[in-house]
């Protein structure tokens, strides 16, 4: 049975609650599975801020089509919705509020509210008090209008200390904005103060999800998909992942070059090897522990520009009692080994001290690294988390074989090296 | 100056202000900082779900002194909120919600609404109709209300198909359901269907950002923090990412198994040890790609148990096409090398051939790993983002290595080993 036919199958209540409850993704490929008769019906059923996001997710071509379903008021509202970036307040708001003016007794705002109430507004919990300009002046709840006296006047009553956000904001401010003040709705204002439309609190539910996934795709380094991991196309899904991989990849040729470099201290203690995998993979692991929780504490506003240092004294801190740990460990295991298997030699007792010693300095640079660069992302511009995570690590990988050899060159001069 | 002393600079509404819109952590330093009296003051301006999160702020043996300061009722009903879990529906809910009776005309409801939002209720946006046992019949919203005709009674208007939490329900499966559905205020209930409360969506938003914040970080490789990054104990961020990055050093001490198991091999060949960190840090990338975009699409509730062998199938293919692209440049890369530098001696074709045939396997391999392993935790009842991405990277580094030796001594058999 198509999803179509699955629709149909439901009475006309649940089909309704179905329909509005879809993801806009979901609205279009109902909708462009129907007749152009019942594709009208459904369409017009939408909030002009849904029916524009279910018109932008059809190709180009048929878009005009869809807008002429619509009637003349509603055409110019989506419409003008659409000029909106799909990320930013405007994009997101609804140009169906309740209005007021300040000059209205509460008596006679609350009958305006009542009227336009029947109409499909977003909220009626706040009024917007607006001038002849559509200039914003102040906003009344609609519990103030419930317990105030009929004859006091709204200019009195109206709260005129406003939160707004201008239109082009993008969405991630304006959830943290929401976050920040725990409002059901915030009017949306263009140039010179003018009231646009609200911005709902159940949509930024969405918008936070939307973000977080988007972090979440970039620091597993890849770039964000922007669609469900099962319906993505599988050339777009290698599109997505294949660039960051190849960048990552050529990146980590850089390693190849430094083993080449050290070719000769393999050659005559081919026991230094066999640690390369465990001493760069803890740096890697330690930088991308660091990294990770840098870039959402970031992302959360938790830490700004300015605390770099204070994130620095706190990873050198850290990373010294890890690295410590991870050293000992390292240390305990191979004299362990050496006792039971004689696995590495007779130097063994110096090429733990190697490998213990890189093991400190390594978890160190790796938490360094991992809390330093997504400030110089930031501070250059870029979203820290794209990629971070996984940059990282490679960049660890190259300067962690460096001075693991490094450190072998000085601990083993003269008797292995 | 102390935090203290700057709020006290303030005027009174600009205090209130900032009080109400701290996190309770804040709210809990500058509370305990004040004298009794003025204590007692501030916490009885808070709602009784943010006071609950207040008193459980504090150390245990506080905790009564501080309920102490509350009147009777709000007493009762912050501890009545204290019993449930933190993370629940019942430790987010707030028991201050309006209430009518299925008997009452609309007038009567209306005028009862209005008397009720003069006290400290969350929102008059929805009005909760129950019976003498406090039954949740329905529910009638403000808009209907004001649009109704008066003599019109309650029970012929609400709305009997509700959307209701139990009060057990974890945060997140809440703010799904919010996610959902696009309500302003869900009502909580309890055994019998008892009305308990109701949880609005502004404290969704707050919701939506920890879950994301905790899985971000678990994704990391580190337990979820709890704290600001900047707030916590350096002791208590060493435990919370050294269990962790411990677990994971021990999985890579197989590495040094693995390798020491081909020990002799890299002592005659040692130019394969050179492209070690290349080959296992690119399945470590393609794993860590994989795990993050099907534990988010899982946590999103795109993608179910039931999907994994659609999943498996699109990494199948993924991986194929991004192996083979890495394989590509590795081994145009090893015959550009050694056609200008001479790097890679007299079997280079063949060396180039290995580490080539071994990338497109181990980018595959990686992103199999890293999207099965997530259905497996997941089956076994754990939380897959719990370390999940290194731990995969951990994984593919042992076996990666494997698999590159394997092939090694398949294709160089008779020349250089």
């Amino acid at each position: 049975m198509t999803k179509l036919a699955e629709f149909k199958a439901l009475d006309p209540a649940q089909q309704q609650g179905l329909f509005l409850n879809m993801s806009s993704a979901e609205q279009v490929e109902l909708l462009m599975a129907m007749p152009t008769a019942e594709r009208k019906i459904w369409l017009r059923v939408l909030d002009p801020d849904d029916a524009a996001d279910v018109v932008q997710g059809v190709p180009l071509a048929e878009r005009a089509g869809l807008l002429d379903l619509l009637d003349r008021s509603a055409r110019n509202e989506v419409s003008a919705l659409m000029a909106y970036a799909e990320d930013s307040a405007g994009g997101l708001m609804s140009p169906r509020y309740v209005r007021v003016r300040p000059d209205m007794t509460v008596d006679e705002a609350t009958n305006y509210v009542r009227r336009q109430s029947t109409r499909s507004v977003e909220t009626i919990h706040y009024a917007y008090v607006l001038d002849l300009e559509q200039k914003l002046l102040g906003v009344i709840s609609c519990r103030q209008l419930l317990s105030a006296q009929p004859e006091t006047l709204v200019s009195a009553l109206m709260t005129t200390d406003l939160v707004v956000v201008d239109e082009q904001m993008h969405q991630e401010e304006v959830s943290k904005i929401f976050s920040r003040y725990s409002l059901l709705a915030i009017p949306v204002v263009g140039n010179g103060g003018r009231m646009k439309g609200i911005v709902t609190v159940d949509d930024i539910v969405t918008v936070v999800h939307e973000e977080a996934t988007k972090d979440i795709q970039k620091m597993g380094g890849s770039e964000a998909l922007d669609e469900p991991y099962l319906k993505i196309g599988l050339f777009k899904m290698f599109k997505k992942r294949g660039g960051w991989l190849m960048a990552l990849f050529i990146g980590e040729l850089f390693t190849a070059s430094a083993m080449g470099y050290f070719e000769a201290e393999i050659a005559k203690a081919v026991v230094l090897a066999l640690f390369v995998p465990l001493i760069i993979s803890s740096g890697g692991n330690s930088g991308s522990q660091a990294s990770t929780l840098v870039i959402r504490a970031m992302a959360l506003g938790e830490v700004r520009l300015l605390d770099w240092w204070r994130v620095v004294r706190r990873e050198v801190f850290t990373g010294l009692m890890l690295g410590a740990l991870l050293g000992l460990t390292g240390l305990i295991r191979i004299l362990l080994w050496q006792g039971m298997f004689h696995t590495y030699g007779e130097h063994a007792v110096l090429v733990a001290l190697t490998v213990s010693l890189s093991l400190v300095v390594i978890v160190l640079w790796g938490g360094l690294a991992g809390s330093v660069l997504p400030f110089i992302m930031r501070r250059m511009g870029f979203d820290p988390a794209t990629a971070c995570t996984p940059f990282v690590a490679t960049f660890v990988d190259v300067t962690g074989l460096i001075i693991y050899f490094q450190l072998a060159r000085i601990v083993l001069a003269g008797t292995m090296l």
